[in-house]
């Protein structure tokens, strides 16, 4: 009755790389070759880097070999600028690293995501909140020349309001723009509550739906678009099935002390406790998701905290000193 | 270790009568006198009323004497029109009871919640499809007459976007305009998945929040507000402490055939059940709500349902041969 | 002093075809050969369709060989469903006749402009209302089969937005989705006022921007694109040089009967009356629109009339008897 | 032919008192008693303050006794942060000075004007930016004291949409709520162009619809709400029936050196430039606005510079220095 295994048959896929290699720990007994874990700890946030350095470890996590750099700050959540300032210039410095800039590297940031339901609507909101230049190398290149880099923005929508695949719509776009980079912000499936308002996790491998690994062809990456994609994620929901599974754990936790029930516990299959969660998250299944009643604002705070991320690691005319005054 | 006693421990609220009703009866032998139930099957609808006539009914149900009609149509939540056209049509006939109109009776609609919210923005949503008349009969009375009546309508916000009681601008607004009717639309949260996008709920006691009936000062009602009010909710989302609650009574209904756990069950006291929810839903506890992922299409189609229903059962130049012309 | 060439010099452009052609015919003695005008007189619409045969007819009228249909229906502008309800069909039944459908005919609809000013936000409104349905032909290919057509749906956004030439986001896109047909949908710059809210223009040679010829670079049209492209156009402004100019011809048209003034008009050139122009309109000069005040009614109301006839003429199982059905 | 009996006939109101002051003062050729004008020259703005000390100054500017600041500052219009933040410190300063606070006095603001209509949305927009505090005094009543001053914030819509007199709705609110201060945001319609995106009037006699003086039941003023009313105005659009008259002005100002002409000018009586007039905006007439093509732009630049002016000018807490930590 093994959590990985469980989340594996409910189709629970755990966005968050950090999280995946928190349940590989619980599972295998020593640490994973190709599988590097780093953490860093500033008054502000903690910084986990895992570096997936071979195939074993992309089999292993479920994604494909690069760098996923976790930032947990609780106080993305608080309605407190000047933290959020703090935490904007670690989220900056950290995508600083993932560039290799020239004099005329061209960017394109992508905000995934559905405009209209609000726990999904991060990536469009940070789009709305980006300096966009390219256009304005045609009117005034001389002003724009060392102060600002090409920046193009989209949000391409979702395939229910498209009718078209997301990964289609960007690679013909990224074929005519042909930007150096392409950054894509989404919102993501947390598995666990505590994620939601405190986590910003940074990858270099793009974006890969489902196992990751394998079904490439739906994927953002630099296979699919011929330029390097760096994804933002930011936990908006968990999957309701966590929140049945967790309560689970907890009854069983709560009761260990009684020995028989522990055996009965151990004993269940997971066939068994999948019927249970399945049950009670009736009718919908995996299709419910749980947030929390201010998740209006979180998202508004977060897409501020991210775009102005950007903005100052892409822009040198955007110097960390002068960050506030585009923080807006 | 009663779910009535839990669900109150843990400050669930359930917004549905029928849906108290339903754990009421779990809880008590016979039936409360002071509280008449009804049902009506429908092919497309089933509607039960829960009449409270006195006093010992509105303290076993946490509810003010009146009328709740409940509207039971899983059709609401297919894209079907047709399907959706004959249950605003029913709920058209259930609200065209609750008014006892004259020729020139005034009613002022007011959609609750919070539009920046998906599963909160259904009042909203409804009041923008409202046929607003009441201003057009200052400049053309004549054309108005016996066609339509005299409509307002307005979204006040909540609390958090003004800084005010919901139920003070309602107030004052109510002081000014001097409707004979209030409908107040609202989301609300149910106490089974099952119920979000299947059911209407139709009240001639207003809203009444929290406990239902002591703390008026907050309500909107006929005390209030000195006009009839009539609430219609639908429920958008579940509390996550009922998922949470549902998982363990799953677990348990599972296992019950091991007579040591039945027993074991059966021993526990809310309290243990309750610490294990918590643990379960922290660190959000009661704030936490869970809905499909289809949240904004099953806002947008209840929205339509109700405004039309509204509208027909209002304007008398709208009558339901013509319906379906006014469902835009 | 001729209006043609005021206006070809204050870079007032006319995107209705019938209005060029009004112009043009206000110029020439004569009709200009490659030019054809036929107009049809319904109870609802007059409809003029201006036929481009060659390339004089090209060069003359400044818009590619094509065919230009304007609908001339006053009631667009009346909160009449009724109405509106005719103008939809006769616009489906003009748009069914560019069409050359196979049983597996895919469309893209491209809704133009700036969701964020109102008068440009027609496209993307119309967007909103389409069935889009080219994604569901994975899940259920059965049930769709005869009933619907492959379409998809985006609304690309404005270069002030994403950086980014529209028609480039739409030829990569095209090179994706290969659809059979191109529907672009446009808010258009008139050179009256009475064309606001009255005025639909169908036109099968796509969208060409500027002088419509010449400069194929940035349009959208089979040459560009590789498919059949048909444009969607409705004034929704007038350029402010417009109502000086008509001011102009009004004052002096007023005072015609004063011999020494008709004298002085006529001997006026293009400079003095576009210097005038050019102070009236002081300091934004051609960057000044002008809308009635009631247009968000206009472009939601305008919205639905086209959204309805595309769904309408495309599906073949929306037949024009059930078309209310999906008037929503 | 005095544009000032013009304007009055076309029913073109001037909403800024500068622009009515400066057409009374080409229409009388002393100043009149009971107005006072004062210019203040900063490098960012000019300041010009109106006052009206009397009846007959009431009568002449059509506007009650009170003082009317007219901000006018160019570069609100540009895209330049450091500049806006400068022109915000000063309306702030001049915000303040109209206040008389003591430690527990309230604020209501209210944004005037309809959120669906990009230039007429400045209110709503202002609205959404403001820090709105009075329901955090229920529950931290400590660490909002002497940080923070009670502040409640509405957007009432416009009568289209509700039904209700704007003004019955700010009442009925002002009743329950007792604010001690009303700020009222409105968008203005100007009498030039060039006041667009460049001016923001504040004024301490409230908002008084139409003539400003006699009618006061529409209006939000100390007589109508109880409380001093404060509003702060931007002019976003120009009535079309301005350009027009601009473009006569324009042309007989071109052609002066004609003695015949400007004999024939000065002939005309107001009715025949009227006619002129009403033909050239046919069939609008005084309901159409002429505004930049940037609107949607200007309004939000112009929205945060308000906003944030409240926000600093109101709360203790927010002193100049931090002034820049609530621009967002």
């Amino acid at each position: 009755m093994e959590k990985a295994n469980l989340y594996k048959n409910m189709n629970i896929y755990l966005d968050l790389a950090v999280e995946a290699h928190d349940l590989l720990r619980g599972q295998v007994e020593s640490e994973v070759s190709g599988i590097k874990r780093q953490t860093e700890t500033l008054p502000e946030a903690t910084v986990t880097t895992i570096t997936i350095t071979n195939a074993q470890g992309e089999k292993e996590l479920g994604r494909p070999q690069g760098n996923y750099i976790t930032i947990d700050a609780p106080a993305i959540k608080d309605n407190n600028y000047e933290a959020h300032k703090k935490i904007a210039k670690i989220l900056a410095k950290h995508l600083g690293k993932l560039f290799d800039f020239r004099e005329d590297t061209s960017l394109l940031i992508v905000g995934l995501g559905n405009w209209q339901a609000t726990p999904d609507a991060l990536g469009p909101r940070v789009v709305e909140k980006i300096l966009v230049t390219r256009h304005l190398f045609h009117y005034t290149p001389e002003e724009m020349e060392g102060q600002m880099r090409k920046v193009s923005a989209i949000s391409p929508g979702v395939l229910g309001l498209t009718g078209i695949e997301t990964a289609e719509i960007i690679r013909g776009l990224v074929e005519h723009v042909k930007p150096d980079y392409v950054i894509a912000i989404d919102a993501l499936a947390a598995g666990a509550l505590e994620r939601i308002g405190t986590t910003i996790q940074l990858a270099d491998t793009g974006i890969n739906p489902g196992s990751g690994i394998g079904n490439h062809r739906k994927g953002l990456n630099e296979q699919t678009l011929g330029c390097k994609v760096i994804a933002i994620g930011v936990p908006t929901v968990v999957n309701a099935a966590v929140i049945a599974h967790k309560t689970i754990e907890e009854l069983f936790g709560q009761i260990e002390t009684e020995p028989g029930l522990a055996n009965f516990y151990n004993a269940q299959n997971e066939k068994a406790l999948m019927k249970v969660m399945q049950k009670a998250l009736s009718p919908f299944q995996n299709n419910l998701m749980v947030t929390p009643k201010e998740i209006d604002d979180l998202i508004e705070q977060t897409a501020k905290i991210i775009a102005n991320s950007i903005n100052m690691s892409v822009h040198p005319g955007i110097s960390a000193s002068n960050f506030e005054t585009y923080l807006h």
